[in-house]
């Protein structure tokens, strides 16, 4: 490695037995030393998507050349709307296909949709095999490939069927962040500004002061965001690893945004996006709420909107527009019996979750809904 | 409850938090005592088949109406053949439909199975929900509804996708036995025999010696044959809940099985039969290895004969027979890069697992099919 490169920062999630790092720098991939120390087997599988598998495939291949013998790669269709059974079971039938055994380290290499689907395809492979988080979206880096969710859609609704299942590692190559479509950069900048209202307010001060540079993809800047996302993230899921409690608040902008996804149909929206307007519909229900003042959902509705995100939602049904968003947020997983549970904004830095009545729900979405 | 019938027995699973009691007796399923204090939540969900529920699921329903306000039931087809995604989206289908929540606690009704599947369906639903094991065949009641094992098939293996996931409660109603066909107390006779070379001689002299109170469904014999099947999983599953050693050697026949199995197609043995006979080749294997003498074999081959199971393997290719099963026993769970792993007995009532030449593999298989 040269020494133009930023230093690895490494990040660690404390879970016991199956606590693990996460690794954050540049030049990973290909770096054979990244994957030194992991879980001994006869084979590897890397798991990819038809976009990120022309990009990064064959680096990863070489760099892991030295560890497995036997290295396969399954490449996916790319996108939300392909986060089902029937391209799950892609993954199996490579592995079966290859008579892979219950020691296959499998390689998310891609974004959420792919490091879920990857981790939930190593959590039922078998009854369970390793695998390691190769995050290449900053929505990935941030959010979904830390922690454990793995999860894929069934048409009713989003995440589920999956699993809880750790993986023995996370990879953030941020080199990988510079092929990113704009577009996807915003979405990942969602789950970014998301730490500052539920966690850290100086977090979201950073944010506000170093937005352009993190949209021009300024290595420091990056590694600054990606990292104290991941340490939050860290915090949260190491004391409630199963969404027992405290895990919760990391859906803040969720529920609205799960409602617009799946409203949508998935893929039409971005998650980051959906999870952006999410947030700007969630500050309103805690206005409403008594629990913040208007200035503070101002600024946020204003971040989001300077990170290239949506901060108005879509007319999904033009005759109940809001009775459709409420509908499809009863059987979002925090919802018991039910009673629809929001994560709101409880005073700036701090989060919870509680119901509302139907009337000031309807009343957000009627007043968010362009 | 009257005093006609068999005192309830309890076996405990001894796995720290995830630790749940076994029942065993008669009258159990429509007693509500059998279901007081499990986990609260507005609704239930009884997972059955056509052939169980005309028989059981009204009974269970309303034994469980004191404890939860919405009960609903979804009905699969019943078999092997069934064991697999389609049939366990009907589960999903039915969840999301009726918008059950992570607290829903779903009731496993039937055999092998439909709890394999519902256990599975728990484990994924929202990434986990409580379940509970109302096993009604023999096979289940002494092997399958205890230790947390799920799965469904892959056209290519057998228990190819699932989760180590424990169950909240299993709960053994005898009386359920009594409706069973002949051809599945038979398979589940095979499982109680395995107990015996594994790890209990003496159990082997028991049912050797009340083989035929077993077969005419004797409640008193059905309740200790039921009991020690348990008590010996319960032991070996304590040590390695998650089979990363001892707990291989409940596969004892299980690896000839499978082969049979998946080479006829699922369903056209009974996974007990397949599993009876396999015991004979793997009984076969470990005298080729010099662990038993012949006349072990020979008692045990004519135990399981007399159980009313086959003890000869079936033709799947007759070109090349042995190739045949040796490919399909490479996708077994157990093997390493391609080497079969076999549980051979180790001396009478004493198992271990290791791997065979395959020129001995071929010799067994020849020997051992018509």
């Amino acid at each position: 490695m040269t020494t133009s490169h930023l230093p690895r920062i490494a990040v660690a999630i404390d879970l016991g037995e199956r606590s693990y790092p996460i690794w954050i720098g540049q030049q990973l991939i290909n770096d054979p030393a990244t994957w030194a120390g992991l879980p001994k087997a006869a084979a590897a599988l890397i798991v990819t998507n038809t976009t990120v598998a022309p990009l990064y495939a064959q680096r990863l291949q070489g760099a892991l050349a030295n560890t497995y013998s036997k290295i396969h790669t399954v490449v996916l269709p790319d996108g939300e709307d392909h986060k089902d059974w029937a391209t799950l079971n892609l993954i199996f039938d490579e592995l079966l296909g290859q008579g892979a055994d219950r020691k296959t380290v499998l390689f998310a290499l891609g974004g959420g949709v792919v490091g879920d689907m990857t981790g939930f395809a190593a959590a039922c492979y078998m009854r369970g095999v390793p695998f390691v988080q190769v995050p290449t979206t900053l929505l990935s880096q941030v959010d979904s490939s830390v922690g454990g969710k793995t999860a894929i859609n069934h048409p009713i609704g989003k995440n589920m069927i999956g699993a809880f299942y750790q993986p023995q590692r996370v990879v953030c190559d941020l080199d990988t962040l510079q092929t990113l479509p704009e577009r996807e950069m915003s979405a990942g900048l969602a789950e970014i500004i998301k730490y500052g209202p539920i966690a850290d307010m100086a977090f979201l001060d950073w944010i506000d002061a170093n937005l352009d540079e993190l949209l021009a993809r300024d290595p420091k800047a990056l590694a600054h965001a990606v990292k104290r996302s991941c340490e939050i993230k860290a915090w949260v899921v190491a004391q409630d690893e199963r969404e027992g409690g405290i895990r919760a608040i990391l859906n803040f902008g969720h529920t609205f945004g799960h409602a617009i996804e799946a409203g949508l149909g998935f893929g039409v929206w971005l998650h980051g996006e959906a999870v952006g307007c999410g947030m700007v519909m969630a500050a309103e229900l805690s206005l409403r709420l008594g629990k913040v003042d208007a200035a503070f959902v101002a600024r946020l509705r204003a971040l989001i909107a300077r990170a290239g995100l949506p901060v108005r939602g879509p007319i999904i049904d033009a005759a109940d527009n809001a009775g459709h968003y409420i509908e499809h947020m009863r059987l979002d997983k925090k919802a018991i019996g039910g009673d629809i549970q929001f994560v709101v904004i409880d005073g700036p830095g701090q989060a919870t979750v509680c119901g509302a009545p139907d009337a000031m729900v309807r009343e957000v979405i009627n007043a968010c809904c362009a």
